[in-house]
Parts: C-alpha cells; sequence; structure tokens
C-alpha cells in the first residue's frame, strides 16, 4: 500500500472508528488515570518538570479532557492554567512573559488549556493583535520551546481537532445544558462564522509551529471518549515513568496522531 | 424540649442521617451544580469576590467536596489552591503574605484547599511553626479576615469534622487504593498518633476564631456523599444569585450547622 | 512654660531653625550615611525586616531623602517601591494587595515612596477612589499596621510637611530644571488648586492613623537639608543596631517629631 | 595604519586617556543626566521598553555607574534590578524565569545589576551551576535575548573591565571605607584568587555571546568618570530620543567601545 492510500484510509477509518461502549470507556479510562497516577509519582521522585498545552478550537473538548486527566492526581502539585485576557500590562510586556511564570518546577504537573498559541488563532483571527505581532510569534515559539526543552521541561502539545457539524452541535447544545452555560462565550459566534479563517489559522499554525522536539499531536475529537483516551494514551507513552502498562497505552493512531504536513492537502483536518 | 436535648438529638440523629441513595445522590447534586453556575454567572455579572476554606483533618474529604464545586465551573475564574509547604523566604514573610497573592479579584471564585488556618492546625501541632507564631496568628487572624469582608470580598469558612475509626478506615483505603496513592502522605501517620493533639488544636482554633461575620461551618463527613451536598447547600443558601432555587438549598442541620462553642463541651465534634 | 507655650515655641522656632552651613550638612549626612550602613549590617545578621513610609505633599522632598538613605547601602537588600496607578485588576483585589507583595522579608530594608497611605490623600481628594472605599480604609489600615508590627516587621512612618509657598517654589524650579522635568505631573497643578482639600485630607489622615504603635513622625520640610538629616536621625534613634553614635542621632524635636492632634488646631503643621 | 596598529593605538592609549579634572567630570555628568532626562521622557512619550545589562568584576563599578544614571530619573519608570542567589524553587525553574518578571513593560527602564550572565561568571567559576547548564545557557542566552529585540525591548550589554591591580585596591579600599562595608562579600576573596578563571569565563563569554544585534560594549573601567561619563554617552548615542544633544554624546572609542573577537589575543581586556 502506498503511502498515501495508507492516509487516505487513516483518514476515512478515522471517522469510521467505532465507539466505546460506556463500560469499555469508563474502564480504560480508570486504568489509564491509574498510570497517571503512577507518572506523577515518578515525576515528583526524579524532579521532573512537564508542561501539556491543549489547543482546539471552542468546544474542541479541552477542558473535559484535562478534568479526566487531573482528577485522581495531587492538588498540589498539578496545576491548570486558563488564562483570561490579557491586562494592559501584559499586553505591553514580553509576549511570553505572562505564561512564564506558570512555567512547571520541580515536580510539577501543569496544563495549558489554551496557550501562547492563542495568537496563532483567537489573537490571530479576531485581531486581537496586529500583523506585526502575528509574524514576530510565529518565528520565535519554536525557539522559545526548545529553549524550554534544553532546560529540561517536557513539553507536549495536543492539538484537538473537531468538525464543523461537530462543533456546531455542541455550542448548541452549550446553550441548552445549564450545567454549560459559562462556557458559551461572546466568541462562540464566530467560531463558526469564521470557521474557514480558524481553519486557516489553524493550518499555518501547524505547518510554522510542527518540529520533531515540540511536535504537535494531533487528536481526531468528534469522539469525546475516543478523543480522551487515545490522548492520555499518546501523553503516557511518551513520557517515561517506572512501572508502565505497556500494553495499555498503545494510542490509536487513527485518533492521536502525530502532525504531518501532508494532512493539510489531504483533508485529514477539520475543514 | 430544652436546648440541651436538641442539641443532643442533633448529635445523635447526626449519626443516623440515613444515607442517601446513588440516585438520590447523584440527581441532588446534579442540580446543585446547576446553581453553582448560576452562582458563577451573577457573580461574574457583579464583580464579586467569593473565597472558600476548607479545613478538616487528613482525609476529611476537603478534595472531593472541591473537586464537585468546581467541576462544571469555568476554569477562567475558578482557582483552587493548594499551597505547598512555605518556602525560606515564605518563612521569612508576613504569614498572610504567601495566600494574598491568591485572594479573588472581581468575578473569581478561590477555593483554599487548606488554608492560613495550617497555622493553628498541623503547623502547630508539628511544631513547624513558634509558640509565638501560634500566638500570633490566632490573635490575628479574625481581624485579617474582617478586613477582607470589609472589602468586599466574599469568605466562608467550612471545617469537615470526621471521627477516628473513619479517618483510620480511609487512610488505610488509600493505601491500597491505586488512584489515592499521592495521598499518602508523610503526615498521615501523625493523623492517627497525634489525634488527640488534632482535636485539642481544632477546638482551640474553632473558639478562637469562629465569629459572628467569617463563622465556622461544620460539616459531619463521616458520610461523603451527605457531606458534599449539605456543604453544598450551605454555600448556595449564604451566597445572593439570580433565580435560586430556595427549596434545594436548604442544608440539613443535621450535617451542615453554624459552630457553636457548647459543641465541644457537648460532644458534637469527633474526639 | 506651659505645654501650650512650649509648643508655640516648637513652631516659631521651627520656623526658625538656623540652615545648615554646606560643610556640616555633608559632614553631618556622611556620619549618618555610615550609621545606615551599620544598620544595614545589623538587620543582615539579626534578619530583621523594616518597612519605611514616606508621604507629604508634591514637591515635600520624598524623593531627595529617599535618594540620600539609600546611597551608599546594598541593592540587593534595599528596596524602594514607588507605585504607579493601580491596574484594572489590582482596582478589583484587596486594596493593600497590591503594597503586600513588597513587603520586606527577612534582611530586607523597604522604602515605600507614597503608600497605601494614598487613598486617605491623592486618591480621596481627586476622586480616585468612593467614598466607601475611603471609609473602608481609614478604619482599617491601623489594624492592617498592627499585624505587620506583630508579625516582626518594623514599620515607620514619615509625614513631611511643607508650606505652601515652598510648594509653589518648588513646583515652579521643577519646570525650569531640566533633570527635575520628569517629576512634572498631571497632577502638579491640582496640588496647589486643591491645597486646602489636601490639607484637610492630611489632617484627617493624621488624626485617625496615629497611633502609639505606628506614630505618625512629622517632618518640618521646608528646608531640604535640616529634614532630611532629621529624618535620618529619628530613623536611626528608633532602630536598634549596633555600635550606634548616640549622639549623633539625636534629632532636634523642631524639625522631626511625633504627631500630637493638637498640632491641627495649634497650626503646627502647614495650611 | 593598519587596523592592527590602530588597536594598539586604543589600548595603549586607553590606559593613556588622561583624568578629567572634577569641573569636566561634573559639568558633563550634569549635561548627560540632563539628556537621560529626555530620554525618558521619550521612552514614556512613545510606550517603549528599554533594558540594561551590566556586567563586570567585583568592583569594577557597576553600582556607581547605575546610580549616575538613575540619579535624576523618574523612580516609578525606573527599576534597578539586583536579584540575591536563587531561591530552591528558582532553582528548579527554567533559569531565565527569575530574570522574565523584571523585564520592561512599557514607558519602563530597566537596569540589571548583574544579569542572566551569572551563570557564564560567578555560577560557571565558583561552581554554583553544573557544567551541562552552563552550556545550555551558552547555546540559549543569544536567542533568548534576540527574542527579546523582537519583541520590540531595546537591549543594551555592558561589560566594565577592570585590571587585577585596581581590583585590589578597590577591594582593599572597600574594607576600611565605612560606607562600603555592605559591598564586602564571601566571594571577594575568591574574586582575586580565581582571577584567572574570571578571565577565562568573561573570555568564552564574550566570544559566544556577542553578536551583532545584541552586542557587548566593553567599558574600561579602572578610570570611573571615564567609565561613568563613556558608558552613558554611548548609552545615548544608541537610543533615538527627540532633541539629542548629539556632540555631547560622542563616546571616547578608547574607553567604550563594541567588543571585537579579536580583542582577547590582543590583550585589551585586563588580564
Ligand atoms: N514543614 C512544614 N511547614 C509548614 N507546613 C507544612 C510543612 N510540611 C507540610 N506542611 C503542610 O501541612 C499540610 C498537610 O500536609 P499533607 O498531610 O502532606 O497534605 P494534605 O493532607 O493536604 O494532602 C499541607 O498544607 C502542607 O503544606
Ligand atoms: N487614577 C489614579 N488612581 C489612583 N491613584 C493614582 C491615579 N493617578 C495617579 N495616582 C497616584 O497618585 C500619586 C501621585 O501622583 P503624581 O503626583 O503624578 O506622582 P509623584 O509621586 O511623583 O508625586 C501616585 O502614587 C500615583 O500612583
Ligand atoms: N550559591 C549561589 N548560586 C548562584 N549565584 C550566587 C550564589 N551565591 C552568590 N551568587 C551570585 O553571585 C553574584 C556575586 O555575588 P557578590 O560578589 O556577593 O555580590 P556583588 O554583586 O555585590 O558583587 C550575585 O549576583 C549573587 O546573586
Ligand atoms: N481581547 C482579547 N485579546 C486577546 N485574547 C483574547 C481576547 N478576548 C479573548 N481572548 C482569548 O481568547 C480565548 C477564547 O476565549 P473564550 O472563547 O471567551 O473562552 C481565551 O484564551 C481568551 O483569553
Amino acid at each position: 500500500m502506498r503511502k498515501k492510500d495508507h492516509k487516505k484510509e487513516i483518514r476515512e477509518t478515522g471517522r469510521r472508528v467505532p465507539q466505546l461502549s460506556k463500560e469499555v470507556y469508563e474502564g480504560t479510562l480508570y486504568k489509564l488515570q491509574i498510570e497517571l497516577v503512577k507518572l506523577q509519582r515518578h515525576l515528583i521522585k526524579f524532579d521532573d518538570r512537564i508542561l501539556i498545552i491543549f489547543e482546539g478550537r471552542d468546544a474542541a473538548g479541552k477542558d473535559g479532557t484535562i478534568k479526566r486527566i487531573t482528577q485522581h492526581l495531587s492538588p498540589r502539585e498539578t496545576r491548570v492554567i486558563a488564562l483570561g485576557k490579557p491586562s494592559d500590562r501584559d499586553r505591553s510586556s514580553w509576549y511570553f512573559q505572562r505564561y512564564v511564570q506558570y512555567l512547571p518546577a520541580a515536580q510539577e504537573l501543569v496544563l495549558f488549556n489554551r496557550s501562547w498559541y492563542n495568537r496563532a488563532g483567537v489573537e490571530h483571527v479576531m485581531r486581537f493583535c496586529t500583523a506585526d505581532e502575528y509574524d514576530e510569534f510565529m518565528s520565535s515559539v519554536v525557539e522559545f520551546e526548545h529553549m524550554l526543552i534544553r532546560s529540561g521541561i517536557k513539553l507536549l502539545k495536543y492539538y484537538l481537532d473537531i468538525s464543523k457539524p461537530e462543533q456546531e452541535k455542541r455550542l448548541n447544545e452549550r446553550k441548552k445544558d445549564p450545567l454549560a452555560q459559562w462556557k458559551v462565550s461572546a466568541l462562540d459566534e464566530h467560531a463558526l462564522k469564521k470557521w474557514d479563517e480558524y481553519t486557516l489559522a489553524r493550518d499555518k499554525m501547524l505547518v510554522h509551529t510542527h518540529n520533531l522536539i515540540t511536535p504537535w499531536i494531533i487528536v481526531h475529537a468528534d469522539d469525546k471518549q475516543l478523543a480522551r483516551i487515545n490522548l492520555i494514551k499518546n501523553m503516557l507513552s511518551r513520557l517515561e515513568y517506572d512501572d508502565r502498562d505497556e500494553r495499555l497505552i498503545l494510542p490509536d493512531p487513527r485518533i492521536a496522531t502525530t502532525f504531518e504536513a501532508s494532512f493539510i492537502e489531504e483533508g485529514l483536518l477539520a475543514s
């Protein structure tokens, strides 16, 4: 089979990966959470520092995934960071500065729910930053990440990809769901209206900022449960820790897979 | 019935409040979480600031309760703070300083998983602070809290009370539960060994720092589900927000009730 | 001599204290700076924490005095804090919060060039805060300071008092002095126009916030050199350190003296 | 004249540049301070951000130079940062993190009295960091600085170079000078004992971290007054501002000059 065919298959099957039954999902999640606890114990023991970035459109499932990951972890060594919009002072400072203060110190696991990549996404599309600031970001971010890596931080980047119909469905559900009210944001309506701009921004971001040292992992997230399970598996498979259950943590490449530039032309990302 | 008898009844029934069925628990929690979402919308709208302090012995259920409260809230306006042990610099600074930076700004709900009351509990019992520092804390903390109140912060303080057998059971379970491994702390063994010192420290703390403006709410926490449900109800009943479901939020006073000095002599707290 | 007469004399002579010759001023300042170095060595050795607050109208001489104090001190253990106007986030936080982060840790000497008393002065007069915020400040600040004192911080408060003609002269000179350009502020014109409001605000501040534990020291500052010398002497005389030159550090009470409520009615403060 | 001869001349004359008379020094300094005030007004007006790094051996004159620069500047927009040794938490974080929080925001002029280059100097020589950390720093710092530049920060780096006899003289004088007591540090004795290691560390630092975008300016600092005057001139000549006195600000290249690798082999730096 030629490579191209293989990809095609991924894409098609990717959308046809069968749903998990409630039992399998819950059973697997439980086991993965045990692995996460082992991971945390390991990182505390060896003074490791881990930073995980979650990106994706509105309603892609970032919150829910992060909640499953942190559910049974020690609150003292785990931090979830979801920064609001920059203050005036932030705006006049070095762009990365407001994130830098939350980088993990020894023993810490930090999860960024959205991140500096806001500049390549919402800030760019919604014109919250200038074109110059955008360009400057695109040419600096990889270097910046490499510095963090060299300093010993383990950095993983996940892009949760959802299709337009799925996004629409979720944004509508939110409006009805009394528990998801707070997620309804002034920016939501733009998510759909500016779908194509967001698509283009995503493509440019992935192409420019994907690299061998801080690669993007694409997670097909139309199915929340598959997305969560496979994202966690990918995470565990890329981090060392004692007593790892090697068979459990193999992610399904049809759901979570390292980005390749050809994904774009081949339509493997939602558009 | 004389007042004393009434209390006696509370105590006795308090221990005999029937367990909730899984359905009732989950149904009620779901409805309370909707109320919490309304509360958050209200506090964002009116630029309110809320701080909730959770205290209690090891394994009293602070983590679990906080998780239920925050489960469906906006991560950007909700912060859970569980500080580690003070650094050298912290130790040489004003005691409240390291907490002050996490106080809620407008629109924020902050939950302290343990708090400045560490000084009256673990730091006092384990001799992590001097007797002078302890005394100084006891004579300052109420004043300090009143200043926060006057500045417009809404401050609620919960003490989750568990009995010795229940603590013992939970600490043992933790050791076996693969998901609770991280909770096993070097300080746990002292929790039981120093049970009586902790009891005395708790009594002194409650008596000295309970007051009309920042009262302590005692939550009988041997039954986790009853504790969570009633703590949240108490919380909701003490904070204003639009469209409040008044009948839902009445806490059972046998589970969550304002501290009174007589509770101690009457044996209404675990000892 | 009756007490009143004694005060009267202070006031009158206070305005007639003869100027220092350049030689005496420089010689004395030099010796006082040596004492300051001894003080700093002592505070580093004993892990002391010192906070000094400088208040006074525009052009009262706060900057110049602070510069003389810090001139030969270790930059690493000395911090001068001159905060700009509060950010939006500051405004929605506990008022003292933005100052708290700069409180001295062990071994540190911190000098506040203006301080939380802005709320009683410029913020009140220029209506930068509400009447409620003003009231709340006036009723909290002493308590707050006492907490700092009890926590071991040494806190000294100086009010540099200048007369209207002197202020006018200095503000005019500034405009001409190429080195003082930056001091020319949008608020300056109000300093003179609102002289009486500032006078009243000062009186209320002094009366409400003077107390035995954190007293205000009034420094008559129409003569800059006398003001600097005597403020430093007062400072040194109130802080313990080894090898103190006791004769050198006696301040002239006609220049630097502890506030008394009667000063106001007796016209001992500029008005 | 061949280039080499020209350099030779610089070096030799550099050591023979005649001292300034007190009058000329004070007159020039006064005029330069007026220029600095203009510069500050300009940077406030245009929301500029300026960072100046001062490096050099113990007693090279960093403190004194910084004091002359800041003497008449607005304390609110000028910050001098002299960090103490890293805390435990700092040590386990990204190396640049503790400096990042002090980077200039709009309108700010920040002066670093010692800087991240500690890692290439004292930390390397005194073995306060590992060889890996040193290597990582050397390969990251230029990239890091370039990011700051691209983000719009103006960054100037000065290395104040003094000869061994001069350093010895100054360190001895300090011990006697009652006003310089605090400068006497446990590390001083090593400054001379490890003179050669420091020389080598300096050479490696200059060679590896000098570049066109964030060049090192070498200031021959055996004569303090010449060093201060010419460093300030160099600073002013490299920053744009209105109404600049072009003739005043030309630095003497024999005192302040851009680093070139050949300086080392030609013995133009103290060794
Ligand atoms: N040396 C210390 N000094 C002060 N506080 C400490 C010290 N060691 C632990 N603590 C505090 O004691 C509390 C209880 O610790 P632990 O039982 O390990 O955690 P928890 O019950 O919160 O999971 C924590 O808030 C911790 O910060
Ligand atoms: N809008 C504002 N709200 C609160 N404080 C302010 C505001 N504007 C200025 N201030 C404060 O007023 C004080 C006096 O300002 P100004 O006269 O410009 O400075 P200086 O300290 O040099 O006299 C400063 O501490 C400044 O922070
Ligand atoms: N253990 C250490 N680890 C890292 N840096 C240190 C350590 N001890 C001192 N330093 C740094 O070495 C530098 C030189 O110290 P010192 O000679 O005492 O001060 P000065 O800046 O007055 O010359 C300072 O920046 C200090 O922070
Ligand atoms: N004006 C703004 N400038 C920069 N970022 C913003 C701005 N408004 C919203 N954002 C960011 O956009 C992201 C999405 O916002 P929301 O859809 O409201 O959750 C968040 O990370 C916000 O911080």
